[in-house]
């Protein structure tokens, strides 16, 4: 089922700048018995990204019954929200009075990814690389044509995932999660003022590893990092976390460490993640 | 009118990959009197961008004919090509077998664009940076919010345009436009190996340049650079060559000088804009 606007659709104008210009943002949601799990966090990414980009704040309340409505009937779902600045403009110069577009869609919770969490995950290195560019890091916007090239890297190897390293060298995130290393029985994550999406679950593991007293850095992080690191893991609002046991085909074989599985269970516990 | 995969159309799917990452190509053609102006140029650059972002190439002669079509009856007509990778695929990853969506639309012909060539336009210098990403430097794909935004910071203030630094302060482009300067009767152009959009109309005037015998040079250019010129214009395929006669309100005042008048002349007489 898919909502615009919050009437049913198939289609957008040809002339929305989303499409036009990647003129917008998006957030996926976890819908799991009828609860969007970490709606505040999603909201607050969302009316940042909206800020920053001049786009009027979207009716949250009306986001919220979309997604219920386009989950109804599933235990689980994921849900995503798209939000354009809509039609108009002269060229790239948005018009004055900008009405946007809210689309919500609902999709397969993947079935996979329970076992990827239990039993880890191996990841590549996209050829791909990310810009440097902090007047628009850290947010969901749709321009998404680098995580798109990365992710044809990433079929190119036996690998669920495959790590982006900005044009310095740094090691931001992955293709679809943020990163996180454990070194030295403290947890490690990229710094992201550069290049990078400020994930929700991410943001959650900070929360979380606050409560279980654990030291957090975030730091320009380069691969020898992940290489020498005890532990390693991916994470997003629909994976939870993924334990990384091997990079770049077995150059590095990880186990399971008790961090991740602590932060794991921390985090099931706390409801951010079924 | 607007032809989707050559059919009469108003809207795109919500799941295309166009909206959903901008994840495609476009193109702006100039159509007059019934041809499509420096079409083996459009051509060129919309084939190297499939090739780079691995969308297959779209059929050239049928966007030909669509672009007559819906131009038809037209004396002057702006015509936009958008190609995008289509729908499917798992989130980021592309389906294996893709199908393009082929967008065709025209827009009116912009009546103010001749005085502007003939008085030259008043430019602002955007807030808003370029980030430095060799791997999409010249495509004009569909990842377009840097420009969105810049042309934010040009309704701020009262010019025509806005020139896009980026983040290594180097001047690139203007937010739909090329940059030249002309400094001791050569032409210089900002370098775009690390950011930028190689215009169609900016390689027009590469090749006129060398039939009039003027050198140019492609470099890193800087602000300064501009404020010591003895002439700067910018150029598009629908605004042809716009001399520039005012940067940052008045902070450096220029004429229109005889090479920009010769370039302007050349272009005009090679049929390259009207």
């Amino acid at each position: 089922m898919i909502l615009v606007n919050g009437a049913h659709a198939q289609g957008v104008s040809v002339l929305d700048r989303g499409l036009a210009y990647g003129d917008g943002l998006f957030e996926t949601l976890a819908l799991v018995e009828n609860e969007i799990l970490n709606w505040p966090r999603h909201i607050e990414r969302l009316r940042l990204g909206c800020d920053t980009l001049n786009i009027p704040q979207p009716d949250f309340a009306a986001l919220d019954a979309e997604a219920h409505e386009v989950a109804a009937g599933f235990d689980r779902a994921v849900v995503k929200i798209i939000i354009t600045r809509g039609s108009g403009g002269r060229a790239y110069t948005p018009p004055e009075k900008i009405v946007p577009t809210r689309i919500v869609t609902r999709h397969e919770w993947p079935d996979d990814y329970a076992e990827r969490e239990r039993s880890g995950i191996r990841v590549c290195v996209a050829r791909h690389r990310l810009p440097r560019h902090p007047q628009l890091a850290g947010l969901k916007h749709l321009n998404r044509l680098d995580q798109v090239l990365a992710s044809f890297d990433l079929t190119k190897c036996d690998a669920t995932e495959a790590l982006m390293l900005d044009t310095s060298d740094f090691v931001i995130e992955a293709t679809r999660c943020n990163l996180f290393i454990v070194s030295d029985a403290r947890l490690v994550t990229p710094n992201l003022d550069n290049c990078g999406v400020r994930g929700v679950m991410r943001s959650v593991v900070l929360h979380v590893a606050d409560t279980l007293r654990i030291g957090v850095d975030e730091v320009d992080l380069r691969l020898e990092d992940l290489y020498q690191a005890d532990e390693v893991f991916l994470c997003n609002a629909i994976a939870g976390i993924w334990p990384v046991i091997e990079i770049d085909q077995a150059q590095r074989v990880f186990s399971i460490g008790e961090t991740t599985r602590a932060l794991q269970a921390a985090v099931r516990a706390g409801g951010y993640h079924p």
